[in-house]
């Protein structure tokens, strides 16, 4: 089947177009993506056809020293300088936070300028309307990077699996939290050396909140359930709890029965019932793939009703990844905008949302009872009147009073919410130490 | 920043355009994407616009029982029917093989029909040939489902990554052997033992040889590194070594020194010096994520200069999962089709390829060498001759001989070759029962 003559010739044969960047913030992903446009270029142009040029940079200060590839780039300290620049063809947004990011890309989408954006908290709260505004103007608002920083999976999960019946996606994209629980794990540290010992490496901030508390992957939950489901599921949808209150012997327990301790990002769909999602310190088993993500290491797992379970690993942040996603995004608009055409994301109807009180999971409990004749069985008592069958129960050493740990079989939230209620009520029981949800089959 | 006025209304406001589909094969693959796309077909026209409609199918036989959803459904025993077929839009070719696929498909692409296939031997033989058709034709040839089935990881490749420096690609792409090595370590199965079970699972063919010679795996490398580095490879690029050596003391040496025994496709790059391609069983540290790649499941393992290390897994065979990955193509070639646009993949200039000989690796090797004074001495000499550095040296129980493990520091193939060819003369050398290269950092 040989090709037509001179087929082979012309297929490289495009014209090189230029496509002008203006940058909205230049930090730490900022100037490696300044980089790889410098290394990479040539190559780029070589495959695709495309060729950058940095336009404008915005700083937040011009005294600060930059590095070599930002030379005879045009600085300023005023963002607007960037999107109304009409020489800017692609505005890149790596700003974060809310304001004034959100009104800057607000106004560069409206002004016909492709955004790519690396800024989780803009689109959990606003990206059904950013969408909106992008699909209106015709042109891409691509976040490659904001969801586990350099793992292509956005791309894949709104294209690839377009067609697929997503059942649930459960997301390691928290690399602190995640660094924090294998050293607890691997090394047995206590809770508060490895967040120490997370600082010191950089990757947790001086305040840990956001990121030991779930707020974070809670923001990328609700992108994450977005796209995989094309409606709107905002921050406020999303159930959050995080890992600062996981013990050393949590995490011992955990392992002796075969899981491993994570802190996961789940969307799941009900049906016509809605979507949870939820971030919740959860017991996964140690054969699961999900287990074996350690350090800070990023994955979602994807589990579909035709393509069955799959997984997407990587790094999910760092000034490399996060900008190779940035580069993916920008190769992606420039060819969009050089064919005048643009991807397509709709998620402006709101999800009906399933709350957490209406999951089903099964769950660790991990209780101290006051060593006594029959508490046991008080206790058992209780679960039964809740309607929460215990699939395993243990007892093991902790000093003066009996501490039992209880699997139960899968049970409603609310029943084990009400149940935990009246333990705590109980004469008989000293403490609840720890409550986690099991990963089930 | 709330967006203008009206816009949230106009968002899905699209015009559902059907495209018409002809199916060229319909056994198991074929006969699930004609089932998803029934049942997915309000959903996907909910979220793309697109609508889909089964156009004609060629079938081996007309005698053969169908499925309840090809009712209705045009058969016919001449491939050509469908191709040339002014109603149909999108060629699906599910037919394998090298001919009449690979005329079928050029005729459809040059007719300027869009062809989603998941035919990895036409591709690893003639995929540069295709396409130049595709782009001269200004169409699409995507192929998703023909490297690692399900798993979306083609288009993160040739998009999301097509700025990145990819120094190496690594994948299980064959689900037969690594249910044949899972078997193997866990259960202590016999090779013979393992290789039947596959069998009589389905998961092999009654002639194993392409799944267990590599040659499978190989076809698959060959598309890999042509899209990874955008130059053409082809199967005979491909230095290939199956696993039917690979013995039960094999597996278990490799378990206690800490590896787990995969057959592994890898294409990596020299830079000027050029791209090596090759498939053979390499021992990889039970650490590396891909040693918890299991039973018949594929996972592609990407080392990026800027990304670093990303892992893709999933099923990489089977009805459902590489119907998905065609229906994601599908998508994605309608949506391309209304937009008037195409993928554009270049690998027309050939590949400079890195013989074998040039490689280097750690090596593994397991020797019965006769057990007389100075034998050791002697084999290590041989070693040292050729430039081979041993790292570690174990000597295990094996009846009158005595077995030896060798695992060297890093070397290059042809110098261990030659220390291979030396030991094999040597008299004091009874038997070279296995080498294995052993994956590095």
């Amino acid at each position: 089947m040989p090709p037509p003559a001179g087929v082979l010739a012309t297929v490289i044969a495009m014209e090189p177009t230029t496509t002008r960047i203006g940058l909205l913030g230049c930090g730490v992903v900022g100037g490696s993506l300044v980089g790889l446009l410098a290394s990479r270029g040539p190559d780029i142009e070589a495959r695709t056809g495309l060729r950058f040029a940095l336009g404008p940079v915005a700083v937040r200060s011009l005294d600060k020293v930059r590095s070599a590839e930002l030379e005879g780039a045009r600085l300023t300290t005023d963002p607007l300088e960037v999107v109304d620049d009409p020489d800017v063809d692609v505005v890149v947004e790596l700003m974060g936070g809310l304001e004034p990011a959100g009104t800057l890309v607000a106004k560069a989408l409206a002004a016909g300028k492709p955004v790519v954006t690396a800024n989780k908290a803009l689109l959990a709260g606003s990206g059904a309307e950013l969408f909106a505004i992008a699909d209106a103007a015709g042109v891409d608002l691509l976040f490659e990077a904001a969801v586990a920083g350099g793992i292509p999976f956005i791309r894949p999960l709104r294209e690839s699996l377009a067609g697929e019946h997503i059942s649930r996606v459960m997301g390691i994209v928290n690399g602190t939290t995640n660094y924090i629980l294998t050293k607890m794990t691997d090394d047995g540290a206590a809770y508060a050396d490895a967040l120490a010992e997370a600082q010191a490496l950089g990757y947790a901030e001086a305040d840990p909140t956001a990121d030991v508390e779930g707020h974070d992957a809670a923001a990328k939950a609700a992108i994450i359930g977005s796209i995989a489901y094309g409606r709107r599921i905002v921050l406020d949808d999303v159930h959050v709890e995080g890992i600062s209150a996981i013990t050393q012997a949590d995490i011992e327990q955990a392992t002796k029965l075969g899981y491993v301790v994570k802190l996961l990002a789940i969307v799941e769909s009900f049906g016509t019932d809605g979507i949870a999602a939820r971030v919740h310190p959860t017991m996964v088993p140690s054969t699961h793939p999900l287990a074996s993500v350690r350090d800070s290491f990023n994955a979602v797992f994807v589990e579909g009703a035709a393509v069955g379970d799959l997984m997407f690993y990587g790094r999910g942040a760092g000034g490399g990844p996060t900008a190779s996603a940035v580069l993916g995004d920008l190769i992606d608009a420039a060819g969009n905008l050089r064919k005048g055409t643009h991807a397509t994301i709709t998620t402006s109807e709101p999800a009906p949302i399933v709350p957490i009180d209406e999951l089903r999971s099964e769950y660790y409990l991990n209780l101290d009872l006051h060593d006594r004749p029959g508490a046991l069985a008080a206790v058992a008592g209780i679960f039964g009147d809740r309607g929460v069958s215990i699939r395993a129960m243990e007892q093991v050493d902790a000093g003066a009073d009996a501490r039992v740990l209880f699997i139960t079989h899968t049970a409603r939230e609310a029943d084990v919410r009400a149940t935990l209620d009246d333990l705590r009520e109980h004469p008989d029981v000293g403490n609840v130490n720890t409550v986690l949800r099991v990963l089930g089959g």
